[in-house]
């Protein structure tokens, strides 16, 4: 009984919600997106190259500078309608020499455990720092404490990522907290440095770097800060319940330059119907100095250029102007998405769509769109077409770093969705490598950006419908 | 407008299709299994001692013993009411010295390639074998080949995956029957050797292994057969459009030996309302003798002793009887799959549901039962209660190969769904090794099975409803 009930509503739901918007024509267009991703893909090997020929890409880093010249060579080879640098100023911090540290339970009795400096810290006192460490859980851990538990001392935030979180994203807001704003919080309680343990799921021996910031303390109450890999982070809570009087010695010689120029790297086919109207397709260029960045964010860097490439070589014509930006300085500022949001709003180019590659190049799922209900309830009607690529997860939520400053309230900025268990295995570290990505995972993202690109392009959104 | 008609019909849709079978509780037991194995899970562990403390399992191997070993060892500390071990005859193949060939242009003049043999093959004659050689498309490639083209000739199968399936597995059919009949059919047309193009997506110096038979051909009508890599065979594709008569030299010394004893290994958490009816969970023990083994199918084992620890452990009571089965012998002969296939029929003991993982331990996506129409609908009453988990593709489809035997009209045999864009990269190969096994992935495919078995039990199926 249950059974002949379900079919008819299912269809009626069905035709309902399809008025006649998606048609054969789309799930043809989609088939052929898809086949000239897997068949005649270009982005793996540009991952290749940027992964091993250029390597990381810290902004301000000679990487960074090789991977703009790279980008735009590559852009102009696709025959786009204009490919252009944006000039930005970024800020340039230097890792120094390899970073090194140990656990002393008694003078010369020592282990020595992985670290590495946290983006934007400063160095340790010349010859190294070395003093008595206490451990937190987090930011509120330390804020139970009082100036007299942690002055002189190294504060040691060993809050772990919870690993119920079916997307792993779930929890990175709780714990990396402590890395940003470890060192301004111990800092203001008399702390003389910070480690922090690295922001992954994974128990292993390599640090995971990324961003920290001082705000708006004077130099002189800068400390320094350094991830410790999570396997280390257990050794030394181990040793410190045994012995809480033990010592900890680090030395890093990590600093701050002066800003310097860079730019982030555009291009864009000119639309046919609305040319001032702009879909955005993007990611970041930039990447922290371990591995190769790899899936943090090469992969999307090489699935934007191979949307404008598809696009190109399947001959399509868009009505509006699809623009691909690769984003200088995600990592360590944003101040190429800031320029780029600044520049928008100067030339008041209405941006409708944009979608970014921020997760890794991982198995595509679906898209996360910064959105009304309205919109969202409108582009659900393409999700059937979806199915078959098992890219159908329709969502409201996060966009990414770079498109959000572009966000407004009549337009969609769009994450593409992947599949997120490894992405904190490699985040920020020596394992983020091409070796561990997947060239058809890579592939299929670029195939699900390009086939929504392709359906808001057809028939807009409901804010800016194709006249 | 379109809007307001959606949302009604939704609601309405969601309350049929969900009369009062799925509740709160059944919400938060699945809450629990996904927190038991992210938090507490084993699967892991028991992976790396399987993989590295063991290594490869080919049926008859000391591998193959070792873990039949081992794993009654770990079941036996579950505390399950009964662990035991069921005998079966298995063919033993051994693979000799590594093999070696190379692509001759002139006497002196060669190129060295990689090929392992095809599991079943024969040896080389001693010292190796050198003919010209032929390629082909396939079996239907070989089919308009004259035995005058074939005769004293190798038989180079090259057709190769296509890349446009999304499921990967959706072209294996298609192209491993050059592997599995390739010598057969080559030997009838007086071929005197095979080469077989790797059935892999990805293009690698790593030959992937599998299986082949001779079916009913005289002794003296067999010949060796290798599969060579996917980077080697486009390298002898193209020398051969440049030389056709080049030479192939091949060697290995491959035999079959007679057939020993082996051993699936069976636990079991006895029913309190249904004790005669069962439902299994299953993965099969051995594994080609390359690599390690891991994703296929040590994951499979390791998740499906996960899911007997954690009803254990959880203090779940079942109200049918539970039975883990590790399958021995999948990859060449399926004797232990059938040996328990027949003994369950003999002990006329109703499966009533059945469950296997066997496509790697990746990201789980959701199950493709082998059952009717109408036990499909009345599992799609589930559906939402994997939504949270990414985990809510039900769909009719392939069971698995060491549970098929048990299917009947009146139950439901079932394959864990998992996402397959990695499959092909380390099917059947060297890079079949633990390092490229996710935790996370390892052990939400645990948790995803033990939820479906958990909901089976409570509820029952169409034909076996609990009383």
């Amino acid at each position: 009984m249950k059974k002949l009930l379900i079919i008819p509503f299912a269809l009626l739901l069905f035709w309902t919600a399809h008025p006649q918007k998606v048609n054969e024509e789309d799930s043809i267009m989609l088939r052929k997106i898809y086949d000239e991703a897997l068949v005649n893909g270009k982005s793996y090997e540009w991952l290749r190259h940027i992964t091993k020929n250029i390597g990381h890409r810290l902004s301000g880093s000679v990487g960074a500078e090789r991977a703009v010249e790279y980008t735009k060579q590559e852009l102009d080879q696709l025959n786009l309608d204009k490919v252009w640098l944006q000039s930005v100023m970024v800020p340039k911090w230097v890792r120094g020499i390899k970073e090194y540290a140990y656990i002393e339970t008694s003078p010369g009795n020592t282990t020595v455990v992985n670290i590495r400096a946290l983006g934007g810290s400063t160095s340790t006192p010349q010859g190294g720092l070395k003093a008595g460490i206490i451990e937190v859980q987090g930011i509120e851990g330390l804020k139970k404490l009082n100036r007299s538990d942690v002055e002189g001392k190294i504060v040691f935030f060993n809050k772990a990522m919870d690993p119920r979180f079916i997307e792993t994203f779930g929890d990175y807001g709780n714990t990396v907290s402590q890395r940003s704003s470890g060192a301004y919080e111990a800092s203001k309680l008399g702390a003389v440095g910070v480690i922090v343990r690295s922001v992954t799921l994974k128990e292993h021996e390599t640090p995971h770097s990324g961003g920290m910031s001082y705000r708006d303390l004077p130099l002189d109450q800068y400390i320094p800060a350094a991830a410790i890999s999570t396997t280390h982070a257990n050794v030394l809570s181990s040793m410190l319940k045994l012995q809480p009087d033990l010592q900890f010695y680090f030395n890093q010689t990590s600093k701050m330059m002066p800003d310097v120029e860079s730019h982030n790297v555009i291009g864009e086919i000119k639309g046919s119907v609305h040319p001032e109207r702009i879909i955005v397709v993007g990611a970041h260029l930039d990447s922290w100095d371990l591995g190769e960045g790899a899936h943090d964010d090469g992969a999307g860097v090489v699935q934007s250029m191979e949307v404008m490439r598809m696009l190109k070589d399947l001959n399509y014509k868009p009505k509006h102007t699809i623009r691909v930006v690769l984003f200088m300085n995600e990592e360590n500022g944003t101040r190429g998405a800031r320029k780029y949001a600044e520049e928008a709003d100067k030339n008041t180019e209405p941006h409708i769509f944009g979608i970014e590659s921020d997760a890794g190049g991982f198995s595509p799922r679906g898209f996360s769109f910064a959105c009304s209900d309205e919109e969202l309830a409108y582009l659900k009607q393409w999700q059937p077409l979806f199915e078959p690529y098992l890219a159908n997860l329709f969502v409201k939520g996060f966009s990414g770093v770079d498109i959000r400053p572009l966000e407004k309230e009549n337009n969609i900025m769009t994450g593409l969705k992947v599949d997120s268990q490894r992405y904190f295995d490699i985040h920020h570290a020596e394992t983020d490598v091409l070796e561990l990505v997947s060239r058809r995972e890579l592939e299929l993202g670029a195939a699900a950006m390009a086939s929504i690109i392709y359906l808001v392009d057809k028939y807009g959104t409901v804010n800016y419908p194709v006249e």
